[in-house]
């Protein structure tokens, strides 16, 4: 009898620890469908940072925790091998909501199908989460102006690189905070960001002083960690800090303190923070808004593609170590 | 020869220490007015916590600070007593910059005829800065909904009673965290506050808690302290911090720091810093927004009134200890 496999989650992270020790592969049998439904064999699965507050039940939590014994949340791109649905016919391939599984049966719900013209690593890396995190957080709330400076750290990211290209595009002069040399130099010498800074090397404070001479204007901010506080501390009055990611005390039993407000007002700073499940149900205006980048050649990427479903258990892991060289994908 | 009193601003302050060694006090000439000018008589002088700020030459301050050895700047209502301007008349009260001084030679530039039917309490107390600083803060930013929950600190204060007031009278839950039990029965038995909190006392957690059980949607920042760690930890979804004042960090060497931005991204939370000169264009309209609850009755206010121009070299200190019993004036 033909058999597909998924993962579910067994345990939630405790001290911070996350790993193949959380999940639990199953075997399946391969389902039949029903009138209104399809058939969804997944080929791409994206992992985000995000994905590891998903496996939390913190009652703080912006979204509803994985639930014991079923299949780990993800976003991918699947085929429509079979259907019964009269939007959808076999060989159309969409976007969605997957989760960590080889095959899926859908209502459609969710799914959107996608231009067969972009390949599956642009849609997942660009036109998904990733794009539509940065186009919300830069365009929409930092609202950039040419001339401005930017500083955003996690800047090789799959978030901060995007963030950085787009302000670039729109004239910005553009500063990323990386965790490694060989980044460094690919959102410079690729990328085309202004200034790049490696947060492990020492001086950082005169190193960002060297690359923003005129201060920082707006700050998107995806990692936290010791640079924040000198990042802070070059605010521009009137200045914009977007709260997207804070890598560093997700898993930590002791966040790190935040800065002090005094700057907040003398500098008349606005703090905002944001995640992407609040902004979902605009993904289309989010999509228009970033697709003249990606079609003028504006957005660069790199994936970092992991080879099979059970690939996913220990690629998370490369978040919290800083291993990932780009947007982090599962090719099933 | 007719003379008249001033007082100059001689030392910035150092350590923290404020007080009348930083002042001298001088004797002029009264002087003459020429074409286009008026003299002003001084009768009520507003201190406020901000000129604590303007003292000091911060380089990150918001505002230029006083220059030494120039009268020290605040606001206050004066009396026109000669007019040549054809704009103002002998007997006409106005409002404006006229620093520390019993009279004052002006172009009428930054002065405004004030409603005779109001008195110079309710002028200074309400209409001037800290009714203006409220309106903005909470009406313009925080952008109070009825049943939300709103938390204000230095709540007696001059700003913090205008803003707990204008919540009320919207539909809030407020409550508000002052330094005595004094201030909290005023604020809950004569303003109408739903509940205190005397920072001073123990379990301010647990009294939060306890008050606050839908959470906190709204803070209004006036002291920083302990307490603003307590607050923040109960903010709700989409909650908005507005940073108006941090006096507990003022003349700290070293100031606290700030919360963890973690919950900033996990509630979605806005913090925006403000300033009132940023606003102050816009003042006729800041007042067109409040007097319609200043004349419903729904803005009682307490003045603490010093006597004699000398009192003021003194005066700031209140705020530091916390001792002032309202609107801090001096009435001359």
């Amino acid at each position: 009898m033909p058999s597909y496999q998924q993962i579910l989650l067994k345990q939630r992270p405790k001290n911070g620890q996350i790993g193949a020790h959380l999940f639990e592969t199953v075997e399946r049998e391969m389902p039949s469908i029903e009138d209104g439904e399809i058939l969804l064999k997944q080929t791409h699965m994206s992992l985000d940072p995000a994905m590891i507050g998903w496996m939390s039940d913190d009652p703080d939590s912006y979204i509803e925790p994985v639930p014991l014994n079923s299949v780990m949340r993800s976003s991918g791109i699947a085929t429509v091998v079979e259907s019964k649905h009269k939007n959808f016919s076999k060989g159309d391939r969409v976007m969605g909501m997957t989760g960590w599984t080889e095959y899926l049966v859908s209502d459609g719900q969710g799914f959107n199908k996608v231009d067969p013209e972009l390949n599956p690593e642009t849609l997942l890396c660009v036109l998904a989460l990733p794009g539509l995190t940065a186009t919300q957080g830069l365009l929409n709330i930092a609202q950039p102006k040419a001339e401005q400076t930017l500083v955003v750290t996690g800047a090789a990211g799959s978030v901060g690189s995007i963030v950085g290209q787009i302000a670039k595009a729109e004239g910005l002069t553009v500063v990323g905070v990386v965790g490694s040399d060989e980044k460094a130099q690919w959102i410079t010498q690729e990328l085309g960001f202004d200034g790049a800074i490696n947060y492990k090397n020492h001086d950082l404070a005169e190193r960002l002083e060297s690359l923003t001479p005129d201060g920082i204007d707006l700050f998107f901010e995806n990692t936290g960690g010791e640079i924040q506080h000198h990042i802070f501390d070059r605010m521009n009055a009137h200045g914009r800090i977007i709260v997207c990611g804070l890598i560093a005390d997700y898993t930590s039993e002791q966040p790190a303190p935040g800065p002090s407000w005094l700057r907040v007002i003398k500098k008349r700073l606005m703090i905002q923070g944001f995640t992407m499940p609040d902004h979902l149900h605009k993904s289309a205006e989010l999509q228009q808004q970033l697709l003249p980048y990606v079609k003028a050649g504006q957005i660069k990427y790199r994936s970092h593609v992991l080879e099979g479903l059970e690939s996913a258990k220990d690629g998370l892991n490369l978040f919290l170590k800083g291993q990932n060289k780009g947007k982090l994908l599962v090719a099933l």
